[in-house]
């Protein structure tokens, strides 16, 4: 199963070789507790150090404003709770509409709990309207969560101008980079960021690794609460050779950054082949301030699933939201918050390369997609003959 | 440096070779997201389903009461505040002196924000009284959490004795057996246990993966919030490859029970063999009801430390106390807990086998531990001819 055309790297990512290669060591010879005081747990505790320096210099950060977390989820569920416990007089947070489940599903939790949570809309580009943002901010919001880059559109927030809008309220400005890390340039010296997450599997380390960075003065509160590990910031025995993973997967991602434009170049190649060949599709979201791996291509009157499948039988993973949430019926929560019309929202299909993604995947692709596409609109119920049917639909969308 | 004789097991473990050649192919081959609609994800899924049924079946489980999470310290953490939030109304907490900081800490912070806890004491071998947890419970009792066997003394509490106490009450029952899976028959079918702590590093597994059992019925609310992950009840994207080790070292670890008493054997030999060559030596704890691997051994008037750093110096790994605490100056809260004298309590020695400890690697401690402990002897400033000085130190904490 090692030859399918893997297009679905935001869901997760094939480990690099040398990233296995730096780990296998912590997973046989060098298994030894990095907290034990003899001389076999202290090598153990070096490989983590140097693990640690490696992320920070990908994130511009300093060794210790970083704390290795078991996943994103983690990361963002620790981030915004120690920002809650360190302003216990607060009550509101701001966040989006279009986040992931990890912050969108802990602050529908918090409302529970007595927290007030606005979510900020998204125009049809899938962008934020910094006016809605400024207007929300008052002296009792402790925090403001915003993903970098959205894992489905790959539409990517003006994070430094939404963090100079944070600081003029005392807030603290969370970012969920865990899609943005590796893609784009980041530099935690030059910004406004408090806490940013990032997650090792979308980097090609292994899943069961991440890390929170926390800028030096931010108090921050532990979400695991247990032994003296991460500095007291995060109990629990070290995922030792996750860590080591993830470090090298960080210096790979460094070193990897200005090759970026391999995986858009192909990404555009993909786009326009399929805007080229087959009718009726369109790109979702913001098109130029974008992730330079992701599209989302909405195609008219069929379902996605479908899509999914057919491409599947040719070997071709994508996505027709995120990994996250998949399994539920409904659509997309971010491609719903876009406002789309309900022939594209059921017929959304996401392609998220990576630096392994070759060019005759791309035109593979582009050789069987128009074929799977016209069979299914033959067999669509609700191809786009049915005008009436089609109408009511969309305004029932329109009015949830 | 694999050449080391590791006696510190307790704190972590070698990872079984079959248990890395299980989870290789997914730190290579198989790294889609088990959450993913296409093959190559289905495939994932069905390694964690096996796995999630191999853990189930080392502890007598169903599969859906099995949660992965990231570490004993997550679970320990995820359990006592489910048990909490599940019972809004109960504000008190039974807990033990001697249990891990995942537990206790996580108390400690617990007091702070409202909760009253008990912590029951031990007697001089590390055991409750259980008329003390009788009285103790009330019908504000949310969670009684009680270790199954300790990390530092290998001391086995009574586990089921202690369940029917607190059944009688209708409080929740939640058992750290970190240190009992794999060295003691567990049954979940016939117990009293509501939900139970596993870490895989303790049993062959790697670092970064453990699971949480949770009796059917029992109402869970996620530390965790994100993703569909886990049913809902732990989000984060799984750790495949840790979860696959898991589920090998399971299995491993349910063929091994019988054999366990291999380092028993090895274990008592060590014991007896320093008892009868170095005088004045003390087993720390309940010498009957213990974990067949561990020894915990008190070397009179010198620090625990030195005796480590020499026993280092010949490639001998052991421990002082928990590694989750080392670092710390401060003597073992479970030693202290047992009200061993001073001169005892800074000199203590943990060893814990496991099955790959052979017969040559404990007669190699029995040749060169007589010496060291002499030579500290000698240079000790605390020797055993200053009766005065060491009598006021033992009052003093006898005190505390």
């Amino acid at each position: 199963m090692n030859d399918c055309i893997y297009l679905d790297n935001n869901a997760t990512t094939k480990i690099d070789d040398d990233v296995l290669a730096a780990m296998l060591p912590y997973l046989s010879i060098y298994y030894g507790n990095p907290s034990s005081m003899h001389t076999f747990g202290g090598q153990v505790g070096r490989a983590v150090r140097q693990a640690r320096s490696q992320v920070a210099s990908l994130l511009g950060a300093e060794d210790s404003e970083i704390i290795f977390t078991s996943c994103g989820t983690e990361g963002d569920n620790a981030a915004i709770l120690a920002a809650l416990k360190a302003q216990p007089n607060k009550k509101h947070i701001i966040t989006t509409e279009v986040e992931h489940p990890a912050i969108l599903n802990l602050c529908r939790k918090l409302e529970k709990d007595g927290y007030t949570v606005t979510y900020l809309s998204v125009n049809d580009q899938g962008q934020l309207d910094l006016d809605e943002l400024e207007a929300s901010l008052t002296g009792n919001t402790a925090v403001v969560s915003v993903m970098y880059a959205n894992n489905e559109t790959g539409v990517i927030f003006p994070i430094e101008q939404i963090g100079q809008i944070v600081k003029e309220y005392s807030a603290l400005f969370h970012v969920d980079a865990v899609q943005a890390v590796g893609k784009i340039p980041l530099n935690m010296k030059t910004s406004t960021i408090d806490m940013l997450t990032l997650s090792g599997h979308k980097i090609h380390a292994p899943k069961g690794i991440g890390a929170l960075y926390v800028r030096k003065g931010v108090r921050f509160r532990p979400l695991l609460v247990g032994g003296h590990q991460e500095r007291g910031r995060r109990g629990g025995t070290e995922n030792v050779a996750g860590i080591v993973a993830l470090g090298e997967a960080a210096k790979l991602a460094q070193q990897h950054l200005a090759g970026v434009v391999w995986e858009k170049r192909l990404r555009d190649k993909l786009e326009q082949g399929i805007l080229n060949s087959i009718p009726n599709t369109v790109i979702n979201g913001d098109p130029v301030n974008r992730l330079p791996n992701t599209t989302n291509i909405g195609f008219k009157y069929i379902e996605g699933e479908a899509i999914l499948l057919s491409l599947d039988q040719f070997g071709i993973c994508a996505s027709s939201g995120s990994a996250c949430t998949s399994g539920s019926l409904e659509p997309s929560h971010v491609l719903r918050a876009l406002g789309l019309p309900y022939s594209v929202l059921h017929g959304s299909i996401r392609f998220s390369l990576s630096r392994y993604t070759t060019e005759a995947e791309i035109d593979r692709v582009l050789e069987v997609l128009p074929g799977i596409i016209e069979r299914l609109r033959e067999l669509s119920p609700f191809n786009s003959d049915d005008a009436d049917w089609l109408k009511e639909q969309e305004s029932l969308v329109i009015s949830r």
